[in-house]
């Protein structure tokens, strides 16, 4: 199955052209045969949003996923993407699935970095969120998430073995750790494929790291993008592929808590 | 506080030769101003030791602790080597700690690895085994151990700032990955020093990767050998000198289960 990961330079606070952005990108996606389209975290209304976001807030039925899912139907990809999601009274930091025919399934973040992410959104309990798609388990993570190896572990003790992770990662002395040593070390202790899809470029409140980074499971790098421009990587997610990368590296089989 | 670690030409079955090695070592630490030595896994009998391991296994009181135990008194640098212990009808595959004058401490390696360990040792409950040193809270794991985050982890959360690992990794494609790309994550994701010490060379058994590594809260590498030759590095353990990576990357206190 291939998936194709978009680093985004998203327009903090325009819906529209975040949307029409992914859009584009499905349509791309699509053309070279892939299957799902992983967006940044909070792509749609843009991560440095700031005192806008809870305006640009809906719930999981509105119109911003009604529009994702329209664009599944219409270009034959699943779509992972951020968004900002309302509901009693809360927002949480959110990505949705979508597959154009089912129920769109949402993942909310468990863990907020930093004063501006928790000034906005409320943290979920950490949960596994999976999905199949073509066989494949699949389960979400945001950002911040992805360096808790207790979150990609319960994934993949809950049987996934790829796990998409939107994210919003600023330009920082750590960001190239981080994306390019810390998320390829994730998918070798599960022995299970990563993608990390961040934003690239600025807005008003952050400079983006870019450096999206897809790993497989015997933690080589599948498919990388810089740290300042859009791309549109494509990865092959074969786990039959690193059947011996398992064998070496029976990490799931041989922990003791 | 100064650290040494030796990557050790360990001689399978030769406790004596493997003892008169690490004392050497020890006065070398002791002129470089180290504190502490750490040596590979099963430094006293060598990783390869094969069949003959039972016969050189001794209990935490025998002639190979009150050995090591006087070699930190002469040389007043502690030491922490990889023996087999015996007791209770069974073997374990530990580390132990001496520092010239207390008891020594023993930690029992928890995660076994293959069927050769497994065929030698008995496997211990993971638990924290740590002590301080110079005001410096240690903990002590082995090889495979600190392969899963869970045990490093637990020393971490424990209050441990340094992370000691004994290891025996062989030559593999995958050896780089674990000793340069895991080791610093394993750092990093904890914000605490780790020590990875490892054979080089070769016994009948095996062919070691060398590659010990000495790794900073930051990710950043301290000190590191090469794949073939022994060395012994040196690495200075100052937790305040990265009070910037901890105020940025808070994950012991971020962390939600």
């Amino acid at each position: 199955m291939k998936i194709a990961a978009l680093q985004m330079q998203a327009v903090a606070g325009d819906v529209a052209a975040n949307l029409a952005r992914i859009e584009d990108a499905a349509g791309e996606a699509s053309r070279l045969g892939a299957r799902l389209l992983v967006a940044p975290e909070l792509a749609v209304t843009g991560y440095g949003a700031g005192d806008a976001m809870t305006a640009l807030a809906e719930p999981a039925d509105g119109p911003i996923v009604q529009r994702l899912q329209s664009i599944s139907a219409q270009t034959g990809v699943a779509i992972v993407a951020g968004f900002a999601e309302a509901g009693s009274g809360a927002v949480w930091n959110s990505a949705v699935l979508v597959d154009g025919q089912d129920a769109p399934l949402v993942y909310r973040k468990s863990h907020l970095y930093g004063p501006y992410e928790r000034g906005l959104f409320r943290p979920e309990r950490p949960a596994a969120v999976t999905f199949d798609l073509d066989g494949i388990s699949c389960g979400m993570l945001i950002c911040y998430d992805v360096e808790f190896p207790e979150n990609v572990r319960r994934l993949a003790q809950a049987g996934c073995s790829l796990v998409l992770v939107p994210t919003a990662l600023p330009a920082s002395d750590h960001a190239a750790f981080i994306a390019r040593q810390m998320v390829p070390v994730r998918a070798f202790e599960n022995q299970v494929f990563v993608a990390y899809v961040n934003h690239c470029g600025a807005d008003p409140c952050y400079v983006y790291a870019g450096l999206s980074t897809v790993a497989a499971p015997d933690g080589s790098v599948l498919a990388a993008a810089g740290d300042t421009d859009e791309a549109l990587l494509i990865a092959e997610i074969d786990p039959t592929a690193y059947a011996a990368s398992v064998g070496q590296n029976p990490y799931l089989r041989d922990l003791v808590i």
